[in-house]
């Protein structure tokens, strides 16, 4: 018997959610082993991975997939290896389950203590990267988490073998089975369907393009944590070290201009401008950067550089372009930021501590930053070990996303027979 | 001109978010001198507020409104003077803003610290009560958020009344006019365009019946917090003292029947289920509980117990009924709570340290009780000072909602030059 697609759905959140209450009891150490046990199954299944692969990338280039769309689903001998090896590595991480967040007594008698705990059941939903189907299901498995995930169509041979070699690990050292399930299905109904089930579902995280992440925020009826654009900016103060200035503003655009805390826009104090651009523009156009911008930043580096639009403001690149705005000082420069920009990852070049103060204070960013790259917006950088993600909410979890953020809480009451 | 309701909207919102970004700079002294002129305000304004509320019952007796619904609407003098005490005693709270929650540095010299900041702006809908209207309102203003409320028709020019002297003593002392706005509209399509204004609004709490938070969650676009339902058990254990068995569940019932932290259930060791069930039943019928129970504890204590049907085990009655199920032990308990109940508040009775953390760790409920009542689950029991309610959400709230709960963070990070 064939399920339907709501049938089958309907099964996959029952076992999900029966794993998660057997997932949210393991020890540390049961997860870890789980952890090892995937990472080696990810490479005893390697053969089949990659033929999942091949015939993922076949259909793919067939139906004209785009070659980036390609390169993003393609996985090698080497990329598996990291695959496994990224799974190991969260072995390593602290497992932040039943932390004591709080603990206080209360003038009865009462003693209450706040206590980290899985969230129950989240839904991932994502494109291309198959190894997002590894990373995440190991993030989610130890933080306790069971987890239900909706790759695209261009992995979903790929996805499915992963799924397979994780849920086998999981299996093998006696968690559920069930812990890690991968919607066997390419259909789009499978994601409404899913971003409807919040009988089951506690969390969803959209990872993918802006259309993707509308869809789903339109569809739940569940919490979304949403990873939109980065549209970052650098703010040149008037008292920059323009030298340390030139080194972010070059880092910051182009050591990888295809990610989300890559700058896209550069403001400058119009008191140093004349002084300041036509070195880091230099700096820029010998890296192969398109510059934008305002009429005296033209007025200064001459027609080579376009004109920048509104437009051009509102812009996540993703690429070797960057729009210069000359303004007024710090006040013009917050006010563009909070106007343009989307709260993700802005900086300020200066000396002056008392402007970088009011700077950090006042620009509303997930993370503000004063003499280094926004780069370092980042897990990893952070020092979180691995990220699911940068959050662009507000609520629950805001910039990069850690294990920690794949935690709730609950409140511990302990009395000798206390009443109102 | 008149505006239309979405340009009405679009005009509250873009005042909200302006003004937000002014409450998110006040000091703790300005803010505290704002909400002592409002509660000024609101005494000053008594008599304004009186006939409106006067206004909203006629208006609700003609439209026939039922008599509860009126009490819940109606203000006296008294209730007034109770309205301005408790936005006097949001000034006596800690404020979490600037909180430095976190601070490390990294390897490379970046000093990273995690900072406490407003949300942004928050949407309220709510029904009947015009008090939630200052209590909100004092709420988010000491946590520097601009709020946007929506309050119910039956209470609409009470609502008004009190929003106006809210926003006459925030501009009084000098902050802005626009920090509070009530949706002066009865509309309810307002509460659909309130739901889509993720541009403007970043967090919506709907207070009030199922149907109210139902429609707020299917049509919101950004996070929702939401105050469902508690279908909460008492669990009396084989070695509990039975004694305080029968206080707590006499308290967690009676006390106050009506509210989301009282219990709607007792499981019942079987053991002890012939010698604590007359003892207990005879005290619930004094106090006029109806009892509904399973074969076992009607076979006990007779046919004045009704049959529980599968029903009662999900139901919030609200009320003076209690549902009684006899269980085998500890694990059966944990699986009827976790099968029936709606994770709110939950209390094992019993004198055994082991048996007590075993439920405490398996019962997943936002407040877990270990021989203390139910009704402790409350933002002020805990020692919050003030709750704008109790979340059944797992993410970013949980549990008691107080001033923490209405605030984000952000990353700020400093360095010396340093790029990737």
């Amino acid at each position: 018997m064939t399920l339907s697609l709501s049938e089958l759905l309907e099964q996959i959140g029952q076992r999900a959610a029966s794993s998660s209450r057997i997932l949210a009891r393991a020890t540390t150490a049961e997860k870890n082993e789980a952890l090892l046990a995937i990472a080696s199954q990810i490479e005893k299944s390697a053969q089949t991975i990659l033929a999942a692969n091949e015939a993922d990338l076949g259909a793919g280039s067939k139906s004209g997939l785009s070659s980036a769309m390609l390169n993003r689903a393609r996985l090698d001998a080497k990329g598996i290896q990291k695959v496994a090896d990224s799974v190991r590595e969260v072995v390593q991480l602290a497992d932040p389950i039943g932390e004591v967040l709080r603990q206080w007594s209360r003038p009865n008698g009462l003693k209450i203590s706040r206590r980290r705990v899985p969230i129950g059941v989240i839904g991932i939903i994502y494109e291309s990267r198959p190894n997002v189907t590894s990373d995440a299901a190991a993030l989610c498995l130890k933080t306790g988490n069971a987890v239900i995930l909706r790759g695209g169509s261009e992995a979903i041979r790929s996805n499915m073998a992963l799924a397979e070699a994780v849920s086998n690990g999981s299996k093998e050292v006696g968690l559920p089975e069930y812990s890690v399930q991968l919607v066997p299905s390419t259909d789009r109904t499978a994601v409404t369907l899913m971003a409807q089930m919040d009988r089951y579902i506690h969390l969803i995280i959209p990872r993918g393009g802006r259309s993707l992440i509308e869809a789903v925020t339109s569809a739940a009826r569940m919490p979304v944590i949403k990873h939109f654009d980065g549209i970052c900016a650098a703010y040149v103060d008037r008292a920059a070290n323009l030298q340390m200035a030139r080194q972010i503003v070059l880092n910051a655009k182009c050591q990888r201009p295809g990610v989300c805390n890559a700058i896209e826009t550069m403001l400058v104090d119009e008191t140093i401008a004349h002084h300041f651009l036509p070195d880091v523009a230099k700096a820029l156009w010998e890296r192969g950067v398109q510059l934008r911008g305002d009429p005296l930043s033209r007025h200064i580096l001459g027609s080579r550089v376009l004109p920048a639009t509104e437009e051009d403001w509102r812009t996540e690149y993703l690429d070797l372009i960057l729009a210069i705005k000359t303004v007024r000082g710090l006040e013009e420069a917050i006010e563009h930021i909070e106007t343009y920009g989307s709260h993700h990852s802005d900086v300020i070049i200066t000396e002056d501590r008392v402007v970088a103060e009011e700077f950090l204070n006042q620009v509303d960013s997930a993370a503000v930053f004063w003499n280094a790259s926004t780069r370092f917006n980042d897990g990893g950088e952070f020092g979180f070990g691995a990220e699911i993600g940068i959050s662009t909410d507000r609520l629950h979890a805001r910039g990069p996303m850690g294990l920690e953020e794949l935690t709730s809480y609950k409140y511990v009451v302990e009395g000798t027979g206390q009443v109102r």
